[in-house]
């Protein structure tokens, strides 16, 4: 099983792609067949299968097969947890900015009651 | 100028390795010397400043010099982006199967309804 800090590294690698991106995007709105998610890109459809695969192995999709058509479908455990370690870093960040701004405000406000003596 | 699909490429791909996420980290809580941001790492300097060049061209950190040294900041822009992308594709997404949910129960009370007849 990779650990937590793997699999950040497998869900943002996968989404570096734009193909990856829009497949993403599109099985947002339903699950969808290879092919039918295969069409509107010109590549060769075994090119397309491994970025499939690699958003499989990054576990942003998962898919099955019924017959000889493969379904993919979105799974967001993983969206969820990128979303949160991006939200975390940024909310440290601009509360750090929000907490300096209240500072300066503050000496701001105290050099003009100084002023004022 | 690159345009918004190769600025999530870059985003996301840089948020792939974790020096860079780790770094990233560590810069929420303050902007550091390159030579305080390298510390930690067992590799040499050359490979950890590629690691701060990727940052760098992604938008994620800029640095400014002052003498001989190189100081690194964050810059929240292109996080904001790379977390809003993630939290429109879960929210369409974990919106249909909300749906999904409010019509079974639907469906559920009517056949309830109809089998009290």
């Amino acid at each position: 099983m990779p650990n937590q800090i793997d699999k950040l590294n497998g869900v943002f690698a996968a989404l570096s792609d734009p193909t990856r991106r829009d497949v993403v995007k599109r099985l947002t709105k339903g699950p969808a067949s290879v092919s039918v998610l295969a069409e509107p890109y010109e590549m060769a459809l075994p090119s397309f299968v491994q970025h499939l695969q690699v958003l499989e192995e990054s576990g942003l999709i998962t898919s099955s097969k019924s017959g000889r058509v493969r379904t993919c479908r979105i799974v967001t455990q993983q969206l969820r947890e990128a979303e949160a370690w991006i939200a975390q870093q940024r909310e440290i960040w601009e509360g750090r900015l929000d907490r300096l701004e209240e500072h300066l405000k503050n000496m701001k406000t105290q050099e003009n009651k100084d002023g004022g003596h």
